[in-house]
């Protein structure tokens, strides 16, 4: 076979399932705290107001990784994607072009993986019900990878009709309400981040969240005092600090470094998780390379190889 | 035609000749120069001793395009390049992937082009002679791009061999020897820039010289002194001073950023070039995206439509 292999979406939904990618984050998340797998910051590209480009580099079993993904916010309505770009995947001893992916489904996946993650890991115990806000690509991503967890997801979205058809595509539950939903035990919130959907006192004692939507600066779906009452954690404090969810609240003096634990430490078993039964716990993705780079390592391995897959010869 | 076209090396050198390249960059470098087009800063991706990766985006003329390509020098013994990798080409108005190209052949390209340009700026306007010392992949792109420019040129590689092979495959002739070549006087040095090629007093009054090879930290084609004789241009400031030719030389206090010029600002009007016959002009390259940039949207342009071409579907 010549030629690098070209995953589109199905080609990546169809090589990794969503607990194989929950399974893939973790490792990537403790291979990253032990500073095994590296990531340069990512550079973004920007256009605004139309959207922006983020070249996201990492290095970890033996690849490099390089993604080139967008952020245009405006584009559904035109019928384009806000989410769009590929995903290389190089041989790290020479160099070499290894794979092409589709990052939108790579994205997907990963963004759901470390969404379900975060809230196995930092929610209770004996958590029950499971809810995301926001039922887009990425809020799709995470239901169905609770769904794969084999745990009952409901779903709420601003568009109402949305939320009923991912629903039922997915076999998950209506929210009858916003409030129903983020009353959940484990709630993860996918919204695109401009408006702030968790005021002070939104949440309750013992909730988890994981805070999916604040990619970027000025983007928040929590409130700085409503962060401030958590107990917090974050998959990249630069990142986090900077134009993540955390970003504002950081600013002005609310939250410091002190105050957030990178989940990679707790899965690495080198800090500590929920402190207790009744803490409020929140975690600010803000979405990490390496995750990417787990997802299509596993890709690659699994069907590489495959005779169905396109060819890119260059 | 669906899907993104795909431009392999000969796709590439089929839509962009060399003498459509110089054009190209030199627009490129007063586009830059004017605020127009943009570069964020390239991210490195470093596994040495093997080699490195450089994420390098920029984002101009309606596009945002991102370069991820290689230098692993110790490659070519074993029959594999030692740069490689593919340019993506995004719309910026909507983030779609319009091209993927072969990098390396974008490389070679925007590299000669960028090297003659310079020459040809700087140079006396008397000059005769045109030599290229290195004959590898953009090392043979200087040489055809002078030929290109309808002048005479000189190789010489430390490997005589390849110097004749390269020479016979382009109509260049073969320096008789080192010492000849260095005293071209329009010189384009590329070599691996792990040695010096130009100690104090290599070069002679009036000589322009083109430093292509120095493109990473550690890497200098000429001493400090000699550097410090020449009327000093570059392609960027904060590349060339960081891990440029002129990196040693600043560090040292050698050179400051007042000693240098970017040849996009001597393009585009605001600054002068050569000040008189006899001095010695010297130019740093280390290689910018927006002359990828350049080059990706002439072959998009020339050949994005040809139903020849491979097509990425994702």
């Amino acid at each position: 076979m010549t030629g690098v292999p070209v995953f589109t979406g199905r080609d990546v939904e169809a090589a990794v399932s969503p607990e194989r990618a929950v399974e893939a984050v973790r490792e990537a998340f403790v291979a990253h705290a032990r500073g095994e797998w590296t990531m340069p910051p990512k550079v973004y590209v920007t256009n605004y107001p139309a959207g922006d480009f983020r070249a996201m580099p990492a290095l970890g079993g033996g690849h490099a990784l390089l993604k080139w993904v967008t952020s245009f916010p405006g584009n559904p309505p035109k019928g384009l994607p806000t989410v769009t770009g590929v995903v290389l995947v190089s041989d790290a001893e020479n160099g070499q072009l290894r794979a092409v992916l589709d990052a939108a489904a790579v994205t997907a996946l990963r963004t759901g993986a470390a969404a379900v993650l975060a809230a196995e890991t930092l929610g209770r115990a004996d958590a029950t019900t499971a809810a995301v806000v926001g039922a887009g690509v990425n809020g799709q991503a995470a239901a169905r990878t609770f769904l794969a967890r084999g745990r009952t997801v409901s779903l709420w979205d601003v568009d109402e009709r949305r939320a009923r058809r991912v629903a039922e595509e997915l076999g998950a539950d209506v929210a009858p309400s916003l409030e129903h939903a983020l009353a959940a035990d484990l709630l993860v919130t996918v919204t695109p981040g401009n408006d702030v959907l968790l005021g002070e006192g939104a949440l309750r004692p013992g909730q988890h969240v994981s805070l999916m939507g604040a990619d970027g600066p000025g983007k928040a779906e929590a409130s700085g005092p409503e962060l401030a009452r958590a107990h917090l954690f974050c998959d990249d404090w630069e990142q986090a600090s900077h134009g993540g969810e955390l970003a504002h609240a950081v600013e002005v003096g609310l939250v410091t470094q002190e105050d957030v634990t990178a989940l990679g430490d707790v899965l690495a078993g080198t800090a500590l998780g929920r402190a207790n039964e009744t803490e409020l716990t929140a975690f600010d993705s803000t979405g990490l390379a390496i995750q990417d780079l787990a997802i299509a390592l596993v890709a690659l391995e699994a069907a590489g190889d495959d005779p169905a897959l396109a060819r890119l010869a260059l």
